[in-house]
């Protein structure tokens, strides 16, 4: 007899934070740039039916705290008009001891919260010990947990957001302000002039699909920590090129899937902007100390992430692990 | 909020015959024959900790009655030290008009019932109506799915079982005999002289992992249905290469499959025994008509199967479909 347990958003916000996320994102990318991983292709399927596709992405993580299994994300554009999500997500946890299935948990609230945790993770490392302002940029899906992020490694007193959607960013700011404003004893506001919140602010976050710069590079100060967490594709460019490559510190959640996914980055170097020189490395050598980081208050640091599979099955194990101790999640027998 | 059920093998038991499994292995072989399935290569981990391996599996199938899934499949040697199965195995389902996993099934128990069906399946479309009397050779895990299946298609008053293993299958040949006797009407014996049990013999099933001939072709009479259900890499060879050539109809569940993996069929072809032609073409065309199958009583059949994760996601679908309308097994809410 096995078992297998189901943990949905509520089970995983109860036993696990964003402190903890952001934790199990560095050692899951520290073991990544040491080569415990195993991160096979990811498979697609089309479905041609629903002009939908079914992806699979399994990942594997050796080492003292083991971790194996698979998220399963389908994009299926028509469950809109069924009040469906159009990316439901859903992970598998094996355990990796027994290669026995042991745990489903809510994969689209894994992913927000891995995804925020990555930023949370770079920022921690890389933004000025003194950060108290930051402008996030895109109001969408990922906007909280990547705010929540920004907050939980800084004591920031004022964050400004932005989005194409004036009257979305404005909804954004007030729910946020609801929601963080007395936790973190921070002030959330939508910007009128992004310009003055850009040249105000010791951390700038992008998550956008923007297939242009989202703000200015002229108006970023020296010493500002710059994320960009949106733009996964060729195509997309939401970080000015001219702050490429003025920024003196440039890392990576990992260099393969940036330089093969993230237009950002692979643009400045098709156009001859900046040499692969340019970008340092793998934060997970920065959570090692291999690679320094940050080394002056004046540098201008930046951090580019498309994701890992390597964060999906680690987080989840943490959370599996926290879940146990905790009592908590459904448990049904095999 | 979506649901996701659980099956564990009293629940697929309780729901699905092996003739249902029979008949979706017929129908998942058609589509599959007729290009309707998109089958992505395996993705294999190797975990060497544990001197293990995981594999993923999915698999989509279009058409009327839709079907997507992945079966995950764990190779750990030393789970037999912890008193787990070796080769644990997990099906994930997923609504094909949603994108969303629907479903966990016992991936040992569906594997069992659709590789016992596959069979079932071939020697329903290519044995003589009026065989009656059969062989199977090999007692392992896979054993009783395949004497019941050749038991659901044809009326057999006697089955030989055999067993390098003469123990084995002398307790094996008890066990069917309690279970299956009175259902079936039938009379089960292991077998003392294999070669004599194979010239009474309409049908011979070999399920084993040998290296080298099972039976000898010399034995089979004329008439004779034979499938090659073990054999599955392409070291091993359980079929005579002799009979390969004898036999007047070869059928494989799928050619790509079969000519990858069975050594069975590689080896004859690479011994020039026999021309690619004589491989006549898969079951699913039969299932459709397109092929004929056997056309006289005097005809030797044979059909050979490596299985394909075509069966897995349609029997999976099927299953599921059949615990909806029984109310059976959990649900658990996300």
């Amino acid at each position: 007899m096995f078992h297998v347990k189901i943990l949905n958003k509520q089970d995983i916000q109860a036993v696990f934070s964003m402190k903890d996320a952001i934790a199990a994102d560095k050692a899951a990318l520290a073991a990544y740039s040491r080569g415990e991983t195993t991160i096979p292709l990811r498979t697609n399927i089309d479905i041609p039916a629903e002009s939908g596709q079914s992806l699979y992405m399994p990942g594997y993580l050796a080492g003292e705290h083991p971790a194996l299994g698979m998220k399963i994300v389908s994009v299926y554009p028509h469950n809109i008009d069924k009040g469906l999500p159009s990316v439901p997500a859903t992970m598998i946890s094996l355990d990796p001891a027994t290669g026995i299935v042991s745990a489903i948990l809510d994969g689209t609230y894994l992913t927000q919260l891995r995804t925020g945790a990555m930023q949370g993770a770079a920022t921690d490392l890389l933004a000025r010990q003194d950060a108290r302002t930051a402008t996030l940029i895109g109001t969408g899906g990922q906007a909280p947990a990547q705010l929540e992020a920004m907050l939980t490694v800084r004591p920031l007193r004022q964050v400004y957001v932005s989005d194409i959607d004036t009257h979305r960013a404005q909804d954004f700011a007030a729910a946020m302000q609801h929601k963080f404003g007395d936790q973190f004893n921070v002030t959330i506001t939508a910007v009128h002039d992004l310009g003055q919140a850009i040249a105000a602010s010791d951390i700038i976050t992008s998550a956008t699909t923007s297939k242009v710069a989202t703000f200015s590079a002229a108006d970023v100060k020296p010493g500002t920590h710059i994320n960009g967490v949106g733009a996964y594709t060729p195509e997309m460019h939401e970080i000015p090129e001219e702050l490429v490559k003025r920024a003196n510190v440039v890392i990576f959640d990992t260099m393969d899937g940036v330089l093969a996914e993230a237009g950002d980055m692979i643009t400045p170097l098709k156009d001859g902007t900046v040499t692969k020189e340019h970008y340092e490395g793998e934060l997970g050598a920065v959570v090692d100390g291999k690679l320094s980081g940050r080394t002056t208050d004046q540098q201008i640091t930046l951090f580019k992430t498309v994701g890992t599979a390597a964060t999906d099955v680690y987080v989840a194990e943490q959370i599996l692990q926290a879940a146990d101790q905790a009592g908590r999640g459904k448990e049904v027998q095999f």
